[in-house]
């Protein structure tokens, strides 16, 4: 195999942390180092063999950075790092900011001659890859993303954001046609009343349009588990053809699952010309180690 | 919408007339004729309004083919259409040659500035995208593709062939691992007995190695449907993490998936550069009807 892939890593929360596991994996890759915000101070034991830094320029020559800050400082660190003629991968989860993204990274990839891919997680991502096969499939009919049961990062944020709230966990729980309950558990600071909270969680805009219960827990870290899943369903119509049932589903390691597709996307970004891709833009051979040829003959 | 694409079918079988069924409702295509190896005669009646030839070159101009041939006539004629300068998609579906068909029929595709996608179905086809997606999320772990219930064309015609079988029908049952049952229904000759015929099916290097059942019935064709599945399994590793459970799991009417993924790969072979493809090597937007945008917008 030819020389290893160089990806630098940028943010180390969850997905940081799932990215490197993935990256440490890979036969064809090497972490060049972690670009982090705050570099003083102690490091986290798993990183004591790694490079880490402030500035990415700090590490040499890089091929790609796996971008996992949080989803808003997404657009201007890809900006920024494309800049460099260094291609990105990011998991940039606001599905109706996707579009817009593509273009102002795409020009700017184009500029520098490099590519980058974004929205590279499971939803959006490996699940909008499903998407678009069930629909060549079957183009007429309906799809269906079911959720969880899992935690939405987003929900609990907002639950998290309210008087009276030590700490928080919103569960999505699918109930079928897309539709979902939220389950919310909450520890309370002394002298709030679960009532109280309850009102409020329910008439933020995040929940007041989805089925919500506040549950009162003695300990929201004793609830905590980064399992997640999706049930997928098409039931859609091949050329004059009905009732053709489709459906992908899996139960999985949340971060786990995201470092892996960013990883996977590390690998195809290369293989792409200069431009800002989502996942649905690549072809599936390229995000897999090896070459083409040997990759059809087992997949196909 | 800029002009339609101009699409022949090769070949009026199963696969032929579930082509030409969902051409008819792609609003970007249009069937420009049908050719056949005989033309004398009465036609379908629903080709009546359909120009029905025996060389496509009496056709006009043809964007695309879609060869709904044998398998086994697939590479020649996939060979003299693109050496027109016409894109072809076939349904080859000989897992073991797709290479070196690949290797062939991307010789001559480049030679004439055309390209062809093969072993465009389902599987080979949008199954291998979903278990390349699949090893994309979870690099190390076993795929299993359970087929079925439905019937195996293959086994079928060799049951057909033994000695004191008027009529038969193989059917494929998924025992789970990749393991399947083979249930034989046969309609005898009036003479032979049943323990003949099933010994001689059994002894075929077709049912050898698979739990077979043969079964004397009345009337074959009172059993026949073109139903079929696939329940496609993978537990693997995404990173350093065990246990991702990933599922694909369709229940289809089988030639008119197939048809359907021909003419979703008719608009993505007009999308490749010239060559010769595998549905592995094609960006799932490319099968798609529409602006690659809009796309992106409504499927990431």
């Amino acid at each position: 195999m030819a020389e290893k892939i160089k990806v630098a890593v940028v943010g180390y929360g969850n997905i940081g942390k799932a990215a490197i596991e993935a990256l440490n994996v890979a036969p064809d890759m090497e972490l060049v180092g972690v670009v982090r915000r705050s570099v003083s101070g102690a490091q986290p034991s798993e990183l004591a063999n790694v490079k880490v830094v402030d500035d990415i320029d700090k590490l040499g020559k890089v091929d790609v950075a796996l971008l996992c800050t949080p989803t808003r400082a997404v657009p201007e660190t890809a900006k920024s790092i494309l800049a460099k003629g260094i291609a990105t991968v990011d998991s940039f989860d606001i599905h109706t900011r996707v579009v817009g993204l593509r273009k102002e990274l795409g020009e700017v990839a184009k500029k520098y001659n490099t590519a980058a891919i974004i929205s590279a997680g499971w939803d959006p991502g490996s699940d909008s890859m499903i998407r678009a096969i069930m629909e060549a499939m079957a183009p007429r009919g309906l799809t269906y993303t079911n959720f969880g049961p899992g935690r939405s990062m987003g929900h609990t944020v907002c639950a998290k954001s309210k008087e009276g709230v030590r700490d928080a966990l919103s569960m999505t729980i699918p109930l079928g046609t897309g539709i979902h309950r939220r389950m919310v558990y909450v520890e309370l600071e002394p002298g709030h009343k679960l009532e109280d909270v309850a009102r409020a969680i329910k008439e933020d805009d995040y929940f007041a349009h989805d089925e919500t219960h506040v549950i009162e827990v003695p300990s929201v870290d004793a609830l905590n588990n980064v399992g997640h899943g999706v049930d997928l369903i098409r039931n859609g119509v091949s050329g004059t053809t009905a009732n053709q049932n489709l459906r992908f589903e899996m139960k999985i390691n949340n971060p786990s699952l995201t470092g892996q597709v960013m990883v996977s996307c590390a690998r195809a970004v290369l293989r792409q010309q200069p431009g800002c891709y989502t996942m649905i833009e690549i072809a599936p051979v390229d995000l897999l180690v090896g070459e083409r040829e040997a990759l059809v003959g087992r997949l196909v």
